[in-house]
């Protein structure tokens, strides 16, 4: 049995969340206060040292960082094989937005965090550093429908919810059009599910 | 033929040049003069809009981010399969240490920045952050010789050099004797190649 420990607000949780519903996988969920920092206390530091969310069991295999479990999941689950195709290019081509998805554009979940829950990070900055990966992704998407081999993958996976809940970080995305049609792109996805904060296609 | 946009002191291109001799594969070396930044110039950014090193290309393959390239390599040129393994276990298992050795072990080479090319960031927060995740490393390693799969695999390079450069941050490894005798296992590997500041086996 699949379960996620998992919090309704986290953009890094909703990944997998959104990827096992548009896989058809079931599975559990158990709660993480995020909010009261239950991710830093023993119990759960024992579950993840790194003390971050989501953690993931799937029988005896345990995996943490949001990427890293996308990875496996297509791997294992992913019967058509296009969301982590095997091949080393596709692996190379994603695996350079999982690092994306998992870096630069966790500047706009940083900022959201300041907006949000009023951690005491440099705002400015945070801005500073979504708007110029989302400069980068815009122009990459100028002539693209996908981040990588023309159909989904797990990059857009691993990409798109913290792009998508920019304006909750005070990140406008109206200079990005190429980026707000990959996000509705995404939101048309069979098994596509929102999360608080991303609506569904309109 | 393979080509890596390189500089000689960074650890991310070294990740890429130390997998390349361990898979003993031939390649052109093209110099990017960081010192002078000219990975922010047009010239450098038109081949990776992030402005970073590595660039890596294989016949029209271009690939950015060291983890990805080492993703790349294993896949492509690994005959015994071993470096990432093609099954979503192990797969799910190196990817978070890829997203460790591009994520919080960069503290460590934040830190070098400052203590060598004097870049304007906080150093005492950078030495912070490459200290607690070298204290879950070393704790990781307490009951393994090997990051995951009880052998050497991408894990272990994607997090090598920044951990073996920490001196050069200012950090010291003397409080992880199970990183030390980690590094030293690396540089035991078949293949291993020192670079300045990371010495060969004693």
């Amino acid at each position: 049995m699949i379960k996620l420990y998992d919090f309704e607000l986290s953009g890094s949780c909703y990944k997998i969340r959104l990827f096992l519903n548009i896989l058809g996988i079931e599975y559990q969920k158990e709660n993480v206060d995020f909010v009261n920092k239950e991710h830093k206390t023993p119990k759960y530091t024992a579950l993840n040292p790194f003390g971050e969310i989501p953690v993931f069991e799937d029988d005896d295999l345990w995996l943490r960082d949001a990427q890293a479990i996308l990875v496996y999941l297509a791997g294992k689950y992913d019967g058509s094989h296009t969301w982590f195709p095997a091949d080393a290019a596709s692996q190379g081509k994603i695996a350079q937005w999982l690092s994306t998805g998992g870096g630069e554009i966790m500047n706009a979940a940083g900022a959201r965090l300041v907006k949000i829950l009023h951690y005491p990070l440099d705002l400015e900055k945070l801005q500073t550093g979504a708007n110029r990966v989302f400069r980068i992704l815009d122009d990459h998407l100028a002539d693209r429908d996908w981040l990588e081999l023309d159909h989904p993958t797990i990059a857009d996976i691993a990409c798109f919810p913290y792009t998508a809940l920019a304006g909750e970080g005070g990140i406008a995305l109206a200079p990005y059009p190429n980026i707000l049609r990959w996000l509705e792109r995404v939101k048309q996805l069979p098994g596509f599910i929102p999360m608080p904060g991303i609506t569904p296609s309109v």
